[in-house]
């Protein structure tokens, strides 16, 4: 299959890219760096990527920006950052994939574990992991020519212990190679609109 | 209580004031009509509707519009419907309320039950109130002094059946007066974090 992993050079997507390449053909696209560059909150910047890499059997999305911070203090501005970036983010990613990718391709999102387990400050978090979990529930129906979709709900990573560890104590961490089984299963399963929690 | 129902001159917030007036002083908001008007959309529009009503015990949100129609042709822009109205909206209404309710009071929004069954057409729904009944699970453990957060998440009601009805074939319909007694168990219970499905 070839497959473009948006977000490849993260932390989720790195490990992504690592699990699929054994058998795939993998475009990597970062915003900034990887073989080709999106902004994802641009629904033009999509269109654009799809132009250039053509048609694939799967978009992988592992991007997308959240606010922490505490209730007291959030605004519509700050609110905005998760609903703009994780979420129409990959829902920008979605409309414009489903008209591109060959008959019988999928589409994997990323939402993660705060959309069931809230944390302090993680308002914007649940809230867009949730709504996430929700389009695709909903898109899964919708979509034309065997076209799939489904998420992944990862729990904290072991790798980003270091940067958001003190967010999570209490949570059980899971090695990146373990979350990216589930974008395997999704992309070379045959379910659609499943949520994949890893936790 | 003092209580102030936003969209209290709609199908449903008609049922709620009905269900709490016996017992409670009801402030009716809406937009155009009631006894105040806001804009839910605009938060300073939010901040001048509390200035005005002074300290209340609960506010009760059913209003919130969303965007129809098939995942083929939905835009960005289409999508903002729901993001901008029903859920911003509803945040914006949560967000000023938590300064403004007395010690003890409650906030009860309004989502749906396409956040867990969705339907042809209904992707901005389903992803909306999905992100509502999310919203409530994160901003329940973080509201300062007693006061609670729940959100009602009714089936189609009776009362809407006419203009709704061919969107929920198969759907068991709910009267507007037994969907009120939810927002009822919200107000004058004691839970919080809550999802209060009638379906
Ligand atoms: N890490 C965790 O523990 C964890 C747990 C659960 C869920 N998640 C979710 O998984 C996703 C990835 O997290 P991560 O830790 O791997 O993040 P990360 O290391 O910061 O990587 C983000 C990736 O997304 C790309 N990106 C950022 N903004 C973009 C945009 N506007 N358009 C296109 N690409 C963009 C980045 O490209 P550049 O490097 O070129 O900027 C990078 O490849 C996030 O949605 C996060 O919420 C993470
Ligand atoms: N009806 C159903 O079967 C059903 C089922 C499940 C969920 N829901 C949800 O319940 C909520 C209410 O539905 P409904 O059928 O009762 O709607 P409705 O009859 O159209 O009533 C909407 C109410 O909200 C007010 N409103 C609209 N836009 C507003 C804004 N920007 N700012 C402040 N107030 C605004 C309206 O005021 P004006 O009249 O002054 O414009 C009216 O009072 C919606 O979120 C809907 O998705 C409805």
């Amino acid at each position: 299959m070839k497959i473009a992993v948006i977000g490849a050079t993260g932390t989720v997507g790195k490990a992504v890219v690592q699990q699929l390449a054994v058998r795939h053909d993998i475009i990597e696209v970062g915003n900034s760096s990887g073989q080709y560059q999106v902004d994802i909150t641009d629904i033009h910047s999509v269109e654009r990527l799809f132009e250039q890499i053509g048609k694939v059997d799967a978009i992988v999305s592992t991007a997308g920006k959240l606010h922490f911070g505490p209730l007291q203090e959030l605004t519509p501005e700050k609110f905005q950052v998760g609903l703009r970036d994780k979420l129409m983010g990959q829902i920008n990613l979605a409309l414009v994939a489903q008209h591109h990718l060959n008959d019988g391709g999928s589409i994997t999102l990323t939402s993660g574990i705060l959309s069931e387990e809230p944390i302090l400050q993680g308002v914007n978090a649940t809230t867009v992991n949730a709504a996430l979990d929700g389009f695709v529930r909903a898109a899964a129906i919708e979509l034309k020519r065997g076209i799939r979709i489904n998420v992944v709900s990862p729990t904290v990573l072991q790798e980003s212990l270091a940067s958001y560890g003190p967010f999570f104590y209490g949570f059980e961490a899971a090695p990146a190679s373990r979350v990216a089984q589930a974008y395997s299963r999704s992309v070379e399963g045959a379910q659609t609109g499943q949520v994949y929690r890893v936790w």
